[in-house]
């Protein structure tokens, strides 16, 4: 049995943890879930740090909404490489699933946006663990989370292989 | 009895500490308060580090004041950066409470804002330590310290349930 | 037998690990190789090393593709800051091949700069392991990874001599 | 016997490490010094690293002037960020005084600004080994090193008791 | 005997370890030379490190050139954070000798200017490993490395002594 860690805050202003929790326990089982909710982006590199050290979760998924201001883009940072260095500290991946507040044009976009990401980065965490091949099988594909994937830039061609 | 470390500088315009340690009390018990003044942002890290390792703090509170230049942005990069790295090296929450100068629109609202976010994240405090359901109950909920919450992007919406 | 090790994305919009590979093969033997794909490129830095710490890889290519907005420039200053962190824990070289998106005027440029890029390092990473002179030889001489090289500034010119 | 460090470089305009010993010995006595001087500021986290752990420095005060340029404001905040990270690893407060030298509008200016700063600084730095009650004393109160003191907020108002 | 490490890339437009390890020959004696080169500027920490930690180099000189484009100068601030590191793990001094290509006005001066800068460096290297004290006595002097020296802010003024 893995177990899954879920850190979250108060300050985002969609229940993200939630959609990713219900899109895990539909992709898969094989794992359980133990959710660390913390008041900003700031406060979740500690939390997942914690929960790999005091639980000994297999992985954590970070979610957070940094607002559009350049002091939330300074947030942003600042959390991502502590989320960063907490992988480098416990050799475990931690997935950070951010919806910038700036990215939607409307609360409506960024409800979805938030539900969407969340969702289809609970499927990358449950390849991580379970199923590593299907991300090999995507690579350089141009894949997205939350909006329209990109696709391949040699799609159509017939220069290239993979 | 849990023990909560305060971290404060003599460049802040407003003693943000005091504010936070009368709000602490007013909230709950069970805690004692060791506190520790530097010059600046940039001497917090080193001195929330101490309160953990020489005082055995269960959290810290670090209040500051960045200027608006851009070298005070840069001091209060390099003073989260550092309280993060506080954070991974003892596994324990500093709660980061930073105001800054050009954030309001005059000194008046800013010592409005000073006050209020201070006992904001003390309640913040409070809760990481003493009742963290509390904060899983508003995850996603648009929480701001300071100034007025923004909510849930889907309040009043019917399609979302958290 | 040396073992290099290779980490990809989903994200990225060409296969550059691919290109890598097959050029690797064409430029010597004595090497095995161990691939791990992710879905972006902040995911790169533990899956190096873990490629490092659990395959004991001797060297790691880390491809990523970086897209044209800020957030994604940001990201790309945190996956490289995990990745030097990585080298410095391992003491073992990272080459990392990013291609920025915005770093070709169309699709088809993008594709070749991939291509070209992941080729050239890729004996970068063959020389690092097997022929360090190689590199000695070219110090200073201006050589770029995909466009063009620069060439030393001092050619033609009888002030210098290497 | 306390031992302080002093880290300067050949880069800065202005001996400010004269400066602030002069000002220690005028403030009090217990203390012994040593001076490490380095060519530029990116130099000086090292050096401080060595007078903590060879001399077993109690606090190190470290002297820059980064330039105008944005390289130079690029260095000062790597610097910033080394120096961090010798706090962090020997748990020893670093005194940072850095002029930057586009901070004052001409060279009298400049001079008597690295005088004040370090002299401020000095100060400081006496305090925290000797008297760290003077700096709580203090707190909030909006001092600055160099420059005048912005003063605290509600100076003159009713509305709030330290 | 003293062992000076050199590191530097293929990217570099001119051959700078050239010039540093000549101009470290007129100096003085009482060093051996290691060089070890890399491709771009990211690859210089891990290579320092591995003189450090292999062939146990008592300071190392790392020499860069990076590119005038946004991403070039996040390369530099990568490179420069690492070589940062490797300072504070190692307790030993990198003297980082980067010429940014936009220094520059045209190739000839480039050529100048990357001669001239590791010259002076390795007189700096030299210093710090034979005679510290020559660097104390220059201390606040505006001492540059390449273009030519700003000077003391207070040259001429009788109002400060050194």
């Amino acid at each position: 049995m893995k177990l899954i860690g879920i850190v979250d805050t108060t300050f985002a202003r969609y229940d993200m943890a939630s959609s990713a929790i219900d899109e895990l326990y539909k992709t898969g089982t094989g794992f359980e879930i133990k959710r660390y909710t913390v008041p900003g982006i700031k406060d979740t590199p500690v939390a997942a740090l914690r929960l790999f050290s005091e639980y000994n979760c297999d992985l954590v998924m970070a979610f957070g909404m940094p607002g559009p201001m350049p002091v939330d883009k300074m947030s942003a940072q600042i959390a991502s490489t502590g989320l960063m260095e907490v992988q480098l500290k416990t050799m475990k991946h931690i997935l950070e699933v951010f919806v910038h507040e700036d990215e939607a044009k409307d609360d409506r976009e960024l409800a979805w946006l938030c539900d969407n990401r969340s969702r289809e980065h609970a499927v990358n965490a449950y390849y991580l663990l379970f199923e590593p091949d299907k991300l090999t099988e995507n690579a350089g594909s141009g894949l997205r989370q939350g909006f329209e994937d990109r696709g391949p830039v040699n799609s159509g061609s017939s220069g290239h292989k993979h």
